[in-house]
Parts: structure tokens; C-alpha cells; sequence
């Protein structure tokens, strides 16, 4: 017997928990070859600046350029490539970008501060950071639209200055990528990727200003490189594969179920889907549907191999039991492909993004909803966010003691400290009495 | 002619740009043979689970403990050591306790939602990690502020369990830490510590439940294990160093500015202070200060080397100077110790907190003013922020589409969708017209 298309998992099993597990685990193998390799990398693009990046440059993307200059790409042609697209197009980007900065606008907070009746005051303010970097991946995985997640946030955020790089192996440049960048304002591109970019904006060269946070998905060099320069510069979340979690009750068209799982199998090999529903007999319809469809699909071949590999069709006892597996699990994405989601809602407490009813499916969140598409992958949404304008912001504290405040405080302070053993604080916070 | 007591700098020196550079450099240093031993403790704890940590901490901790339970501190013992406590010590602590948590309640952010004509709603939840550990020095690091400053803001956020780990080197409880666990309502304290209470959290073992983020501060294999363990569950920034950056018009009194130069400098011999001023007169003042005032400091020996190695006095141009250069260093504690605070606070963009005034000092806000002490350090409020409420909540975007929404976005998905080549995106999309 041949290997199924997806694997049939049950909820009775005796082993469910543990096939859950196995299911879900990935964990990219620490590869001391990548690590080292990233580390002399690093060290060469902090010594050896411009020099080393157009060096690296050349050896690993082919790029034939002979000065850094040569691998920036200025506004006009950023412009030019917006200019020259498909009217369609245009507006679909422009749209999409609408949509995505209305959304994000709703994210920035706001300053606040708490008064006493002693005069003190207490509060936060909420200021952006200076300059970010964008990594965008070159080839097959790059995408306008995550152009356009990753730059509005910080536009949105108030972020000075915007540096965006992206590998273009062989001088191949995605006029599309370009695109999104005029839309969404990015304020400089270089073509330069790999863990030598990462190195440039952590540290700066004499061509690429140092950043203070860089944000974006890249191979397991760029990766590596992110959590070696993690705390000189901010990062996001090293983002594992895609995926989809679809809670349904068998209500709804099992084709539309199945092509979701399709959209998400087809990023990549190791993306993940996985459906869950009490309802055997529709498993088998969406089952069904998978086996007819798949065949029609361009992208088939990645979505087989991922469907076989990492995929699953959950047969769960009942809805309960489906939200508790979903809590779990944490999905990056979750669709409550269900009559009465509003019912569901409130029993999830972790997901990265909740696709609430039939119409509201992934893929249009993917593109053109407005909430952001980078999101926690690999169970990660039990404890982060998608990304938004709060990762460009920071806070900071800001402390107005009155006299009488620290008339107040002082001694307090002062027993506190001399407990601990720190008599600089006690005498620090005693002259203020 | 022997070391100064304090470096004296100057913004005119020719080479004051590499200077200022070189003070700030602190890198801590990749040792191999840390990497090596705590990648070792994390793949025995996973597999080993209880019996690893027990072995671990008999050989590291000197435990003498035959079970985990032994090593488990049962609530009663916190109650206890609250209850032991001095009532002067009690009462500190109770309103230190009581600032933290109002201020902290002023961080809990609301859900939002924004709602189309076609009935589309789009909007964010925000929801508390399930559980959370507190990891705290055991030691001469060991102090109840901190525990109080990791576990309300926690607390306040909603977090259902508080899982607290800190070693007892030779079987040593700290009773002001105990009562300060007891008073933050941390549900379960086990004395353990080093990369071994990390792969406890991170994985759970037979008697440790696994975490969903851990924070806290540690030594060099705390921090190693962190970054380990970061992915599988989320972490606060890896701390350096703690710092304080004065600002002086040399208004106020220079014994003042010296006492809270030795506070931060007391507490180990990496800490960093520093003074920017444009009044060389009151430079040399706060420098007589500090000679006179040294000789009577319990922990005079800490802080001769700290102000030796790291401290410095800085004599700028004028005040805007001072502000540019603080925006450089974005300390984690900045004091404005000046007449006119409020006339510089606009030009201040990077700082953990701000102390605003002669009144506000440091010492204060580490113990009971309210804000958090946990704080960027090593330049990192460029881009982050104060341990806070935010820390311990995620959000999930709640993407709720309408039919007539679906129409209206599936052709802008679609066209999108097949621009990056995801045909079945582009097909689900479809689905929904």
C-alpha cells in the first residue's frame, strides 16, 4: 500500500498524544557548519566593512558589481518598477497597502502618565525606533506582499529610516518587490543578502548605516546570523515553516477546506496543515476532495510531498475537544470553518491569527485584509504577536518624584536597600528626604 | 602617577567619538566552553528530566537534596518567611508591592476592533501567557525588588501560574526573597538554578511544569541557556551590565550626583556611570564628592573599580550636546539633574527610564516609586523597552469577513496571489467571490 495522501489521526487513539507531538515537532538542527560559517562572516564584514560585503557578495550571489554603489538600487528604478506595472496589479498592491497601513494605524499607543495628590507623576512614553532593516529573500520566495507586512508597521510607527535588502542572485531583480517598496516607502534597497547583510546593518559599513532592529525571513544563514547579532541590534522571531490549523463541525464546502490546506501546503515542503472535526463522515469528503483536486494544482508536487510529510485529517471527539487540541497546538493560522464561530471564540486562547466563519479565509488575510501576515509559527503563539507597529516602537519610563513624593519614598527606598546590602542606594535615596 | 579615581572626558577631544566608543564596548564574550557545556545540560535535562536536574544540583549547588520534592519550597515556607520578617521591612515591602502593581495595571491593553460598511470586522485580542518562570540569582545577586518587578507585572497581566526558580548554593534560602514571592503571589518556587533551571522551564520534566516564557537575569550560563532555549519559549533581552547616565546643568548638589554615581556602581564592577556636563567647575566638584564620600561606602572596593574601569565624567559643549550624546548612549537609567527637566525631555528620544528633576533619582524607581527596574541595558532602548505587562501578554489578529467582504477582497488576493506564483491561494481566495 502506497503512503497516503495526508495521515488520519484520531483523537481515541492510544497514542494520540504522542503522535500529536510527533506531528507537530521541528525543531531546525543547530548546524555547526552554518554556525561557524556565520561566524566568520560576521567577524569579516565588522573588519573588513564595504570591502567584505561586495566580496561575499560576488562569491555567493554572483553579483558582478565593483562597489558597493553598485549594489544599491536607487528610488527611480524602486519607482520605475511601480510605474511599469500591470494596472491590475497596481491597484491590487495599492489596495493592499491601504488596507494593511488603516489596519495598523489602530496599533499605535498612546503616551500615558499617572498623577498623585503629592505632585508625582508616573508614566510612559511611546517613541519609534530610529532605523530598521527589512530582509527580504531573494528567488522563489519572494514575495511583494511581505514587503508591504514588514515596512507599513514601521512607516506606520514613525520610523525614520527604512533599509531593505535583498539578495538578487545573478543580478535577477523582482520588479514586483520593487514595486511594494516605492508603495510602502522604503527608504533605501541594497542588493545584498546572506548573513553579510544581517552583518552590515547590525554593525554598519561605510556604504550601509547600522539599523536598530532587523525584521524578515531568511534560510538558516540569515537566521543564524539574527540570533548572533540579537541584543546589538532587535530581531524578530526566527520564523520556523508555515501553518494552517482549520477547526471545522462539517459544515461548508469540503473543496474550500481542501484548497485552504492546498494554500498552505504550497509554500514550502515543510509547511503544515492540519484539520480538525468530529464529523468522520466529512473528513472522508474533504479526503475526497484533496485526492480530485490536488491534480489541477501548478504547485502540486510541493504540496504532496508537504501534505504526506507534515499534514493531517483529526477526527476529534467534538468541539470542545477541538479547541482544547487548537490551545495546544497555538497555529500560526486558525480557521473556525464552522456555522457559529462566535461560539468557538472564546474557548481559543492562542493562535497568531483567527479566521472567524467560511468567508473569512487565509488566504485573503495573507494579501489584503490588513492584519499582518508575519505571524508566531511553531507553536510560538502561546507566548508572541504578530508583527506590528509595537515592534517599532519602544517605551520608556518616565519618572517626575515631587519633593514631597520623595519625602515619601526615600525611606522606603532606603530599608529596601540597606536589606539588600546596597548602601549607595540607601544614602542615594536618603538625601532626597 | 596612579589610575584616576574616574576617567574625565571631553567632548572636544579630537578623539572623543572613539573614547566615548570604547567606554560604552561591553561584549561579553562568546566562550566555546560555555556554549559547550550548556548545550550538554539542556540535551540531559530533555532526556534525563528530574534525575538530571537533581544531579546537576547536587554537583553545581552542593544540594543534599535525595528528590525533587526536596527541592521544592512548599507555599507555607513563603508565608513563613513574609511573616518573619521585621515590620518595618514588611511595611517597605507591602508598598512596594502595592506602587508596582498600580502603576503596572495602567499597562493592560485593551482588545480593539474596527468594523467596514460591508460588515467586515477586523480587530486584535489580547490574552496572557499561561505560564510563566521567574528565574532569580541565588547569591549576592539575590534581591526581593527583583522578584517583585518579574512576577507583578505578570501578575497583573493575568498569567495563571508564576513558576519561580533560584539556586541555594549549600542549601541557603534568602527569607527576604521567600517573603517577596509570597507577597507577588508566585505559585511555585523550586531551588534550582543555572542552564539546568532553564531546560526545566523550557521543557518541563516529571515534576516541573514547562513554561511558556522565561525572564529573568543570570550568570553567563543562564544567558547562554536563554538564547538556547529562545523559539521553544520566549525570553526577556539577555541583560548586560546595569547603567546610569546623569545629566547636569551643575545646578544641585554635587554629593547628590556622587551618591548615585556609587549606587550604580555598587553593584558589581562592570556596572557603568556616568556624568555629561557642561560646567567644569562643577565636574571638578562632583569629583571632590566622590574622593570624600568613597572612604565611607561599605562596598567601596565595587565601585573604586567600577568608577576606575567603566565610570566617566563628560564635559560637553551645552546642554543639546548632552541630550545628542545620550540619545547615543539610550542608557537604561537616565537622570535629569537639572532646573529645567521638562525643557530637555522633548530632545531625549532613547532611555530605559527617565528621571525627571533633582528628586527623581534612581534608587527610588529601583525599589517602590512603581515603574520597573528591569530594563534595557548596553544601549538596547534604541529598541526595547521596560520589563512590562506587555511582556506577558500576545495578541491574535481576529479577522471576522463578510460575504460581501469576501467579494470585494477575493479578486485583490487573487491577483496578488498569482503575482507571487501561489496558485491556490489564489484559488481559495476565488472560492469566497
Amino acid at each position: 500500500m502506497s503512503k497516503p495522501l495526508i495521515s488520519r489521526l484520531s483523537s481515541d487513539d492510544v497514542d494520540f498524544k504522542s503522535d500529536l507531538e510527533a506531528l507537530l515537532a521541528f525543531e531546525s538542527a543547530l548546524d555547526s557548519g552554518v554556525q561557524k560559517a556565520v561566524s566568520e562572516i560576521i567577524a569579516d564584514v565588522r573588519v573588513r566593512g564595504d570591502a567584505a560585503v561586495l566580496e561575499l557578495t560576488r562569491r555567493f550571489d554572483g553579483a558582478r558589481a565593483d562597489s558597493m554603489a553598485a549594489l544599491e538600487i536607487p528610488q527611480a528604478d524602486l519607482q520605475a518598477a511601480l510605474e511599469g506595472l500591470a494596472s491590475e496589479q497596481r491597484a491590487a498592491l495599492e489596495m493592499a497597502c491601504k488596507r494593511v497601513r488603516d489596519y495598523h494605524e489602530r496599533q499605535i499607543q498612546p503616551d500615558w502618565e499617572m498623577q498623585e495628590a503629592n505632585g508625582t507623576r508616573l508614566g510612559q512614553r511611546v517613541t519609534p525606533l530610529d532605523r530598521v532593516g527589512i530582509y527580504v529573500p531573494g528567488g522563489k520566495a519572494s514575495y511583494p506582499s511581505s514587503v508591504l507586512m514588514n515596512a507599513m508597521p514601521a512607516k506606520v510607527a514613525g520610523v525614520q529610516e527604512i533599509i531593505m535588502v535583498t539578495p538578487t542572485p545573478e543580478g535577477e531583480r523582482n520588479p514586483l518587490v520593487l514595486a511594494a517598496a516605492a508603495l510602502a516607502g522604503v527608504d533605501r534597497v541594497f542588493t545584498i543578502g546572506g548573513a553579510q547583510a544581517v552583518a552590515a546593518l547590525a554593525y554598519g559599513t561605510e556604504s550601509i548605516p547600522a539599523v536598530d532592529k532587523i525584521v524578515g525571513p531568511g534560510n538558516a544563514y540569515v537566521a543564524e546570523a539574527k540570533r548572533r547579532v540579537f541584543g546589538r541590534v532587535g530581531i524578530d522571531m526566527v520564523a520556523g515553516p508555515s501553518e494552517v490549523l482549520v477547526i471545522s463541525d462539517g459544515s461548508g464546502d469540503p473543496d474550500w477546506v481542501a484548497m485552504d490546506l492546498f494554500a498552505q501546503a504550497e509554500h514550502d515542503e515543510k509547511a503544515q496543515s492540519i484539520l480538525l472535526c468530529p464529523d468522520a463522515a466529512y473528513l472522508a469528503r474533504v479526503e475526497e476532495s484533496i485526492t480530485r483536486l490536488l491534480a489541477t494544482m501548478p504547485r502540486a508536487d510541493i504540496i504532496r510531498t508537504s501534505l504526506a510529510d507534515r499534514g493531517a485529517l483529526i477526527h476529534v471527539r467534538d468541539m470542545d475537544e477541538a479547541c482544547e487540541i487548537a490551545n495546544y497546538i497555538a497555529a500560526e493560522h486558525l480557521e473556525l470553518s464552522v456555522e457559529d464561530p462566535e461560539a468557538l471564540l472564546p474557548k481559543i486562547r492562542h493562535a497568531g491569527a483567527i479566521f472567524v466563519g467560511h468567508w473569512s479565509v487565509e488566504a485573503l488575510g495573507d494579501y489584503c485584509a490588513g492584519p499582518n501576515h508575519v505571524l508566531p509559527t511553531g507553536r510560538s503563539a502561546r507566548f508572541s504577536s504578530p508583527l506590528g507597529v509595537y515592534d517599532f516602537q519602544k517605551r520608556t519610563s518616565v519618572i517626575r518624584i515631587s519633593r514631597q513624593g520623595a519625602a515619601e519614598l526615600a525611606p522606603v527606598a532606603a530599608t529596601l536597600a540597606y536589606g539588600e546590602g546596597l548602601q549607595a542606594h540607601a544614602r542615594s535615596a536618603e538625601y532626597r528626604k
